[in-house]
């Protein structure tokens, strides 16, 4: 038995995380400020006296300096997530991500815990040359705040291995679906169409190309990497071979809610700033450990978009 | 005649920079913490009456909000530049590199300035695999907090390029030499020398290569830049294209002293955890704007000697 410390560890990843980290038998730790994160993912998990949550914010550096102490190793997941809204709030990518991740590794660093698993974001290569786009890509040039607060995450991470001789492991995501997901364009599609049937506003042209990858895939991809890979830090990119366009998405998302609202796009390559117009990422890395995905993409729309039926309260948080 | 604001205006390369644009006759605001910037390096400055000093930290959002307002462009130079030292306060590079480079985004931002030249570094690259390093090579891993942290500000710059138009000038420096040199190798050894000529201790085995460039190029390839390239977001390195090793360097200045030490190596590849064995940047990019070094590196090492014995009160200073 081995004590992790999840950090987001109410929050759509980090939440099926300490399932699965409780059923493999650990003890865990789930640290969260509760922004996003939910109670209710946490359910099956607080039945298990393997765990614990801890209340409370990585802005606060002593308070995450406490509750990380004793713990074997932590997966660093609490972030802001939305890539999209960064613009509005300019701070809140470089306090929640950046600093945040200072944070989770001073803590880490007094307490003499040192392994750390970082969930990146292939935002991190703003609009890629090079696509499929392999790890070791051109020098990348950021195109969002997002992107930006994670790439400095990477690179303090990457100074602690360095400095200090922590084990790092980055995870560089597509966006992921599943259970329990609770912002993305599924989110955003369901949750207008629920109120309007007849017509439907996709931002951009609706050609934007995207990899997306299901939560139990991303999952099996993390344990793989930290079971097969053992530099100082290892990074790797998760994602799906297969891509769709936002359109496509739309389809599968009209026919499972057998509506056929009238579409009208923003326009535009991009539906937002910082919006990567074709995001597929090379998965040799990850492949060559034995890892591959088990969940092709249509369904991983289709069996998200069937988890926020059944689960509407989440629409109503999250409104 | 425009109005430029300089962070770390009293620094080394910064109190060069404020002289530059005031015989361009320009008006110069320099912002500094005079935390390691010198008031004897602005003595010609404040002569002028288009100069103005604001005694002043980035730390500090207001103050730079303040003080930026009215100026048509920003060179930010300011920062915490000593790589080796990291490792000791881990927070002094988020804070005075990352933190400040956000905090000059920000008030920028706030008084819609939207252009601005950013002194980073050579340490971005890590330890590079290709030698001389493009500024498009690899996706680096960053090996100090140094790195990680100008890495950081460089993300959040790009950001604010995509997000608020603004154009932006990311320069990444070799180690610089000249006239109000106050850290690095050339004054870590005339410091040792001065105390004790017999003997020196040399940080690693001697036979680490860098590349060094004279801050009067340093300049001249910064304005060459900024008028010859107007992308939103425009990366150069600079640096010389040929290298010393650190027995060299040594070997020039004990030849200038007229002193012949007994060396005593710390041993290994590296001077410090961080410390790149070999720095070379390539500069294909800058010189296709028609730049090019004039002063060679030897050249470099001993002119900066010579004003560091000149100027005696700059090793008092900085003890």
């Amino acid at each position: 038995m081995k004590r992790y410390f999840v950090t987001g560890g109410a929050g759509f990843i980090g939440s099926h995380l300490v399932d699965r980290l409780l059923s493999q038998g650990h003890a865990v730790t789930a640290f969260d400020n509760l922004s996003s994160g939910q109670l209710r993912f946490l359910e099956r998990a607080r039945a298990s006296d393997r765990f614990e949550l801890v209340e409370g914010d990585l802005c606060d550096a002593d308070s995450v300096a406490r509750a990380v102490r004793g713990h074997d190793a932590v997966f660093h997941l609490a972030a802001n997530a939305d890539v999209r809204f960064g613009l509005e709030h300019p701070d809140k990518d470089l306090r929640n991500n950046t600093i945040a991740t200072f944070n989770v590794l001073e803590a880490m660093r007094l307490a003499e815990i040192k392994t750390v698993a970082f969930a990146s974001t292939g935002s991190v290569y703003g609009e890629p040359e090079v696509i499929p786009t392999p790890e070791d890509c051109p020098f990348p040039v950021q195109t969002s705040l997002y992107g930006a607060s994670k790439l400095a995450g990477e690179g303090l991470i990457c100074a602690y291995a360095a400095g200090f001789g922590f084990r790092t492991y980055i995870f560089r995501f597509v966006s992921i679906l599943g259970d329990r997901y609770s912002h993305g364009h599924v989110f955003d599609f369901y949750r207008k169409l629920r109120i309007d049937p007849t017509q439907i506003e996709v931002l951009g042209d609706g050609t934007q190309r995207k990899s997306y990858l299901f939560v139990h895939d991303c999952l099996d991809a993390i344990f793989t990497a930290m079971q097969g890979s053992h530099e100082p830090v290892n990074i790797f990119n998760l994602g799906h071979d297969s891509y769709c366009c936002v359109d496509d998405s739309l389809s599968w998302i009209c026919r499972e809610l057998g509506v056929s609202p009238q579409r009208r796009y923003t326009g535009g390559k991009r539906g937002w700033v910082g919006d990567s117009p074709f995001i597929l990422l090379e998965t040799k890395k990850i492949k060559s450990l034995g890892w591959s995905a088990k969940v092709e993409i249509p369904d991983a729309v289709v069996r998200t978009l069937r988890y926020l039926r059944e689960n509407q309260w989440l629409l109503e948080e999250r409104a």
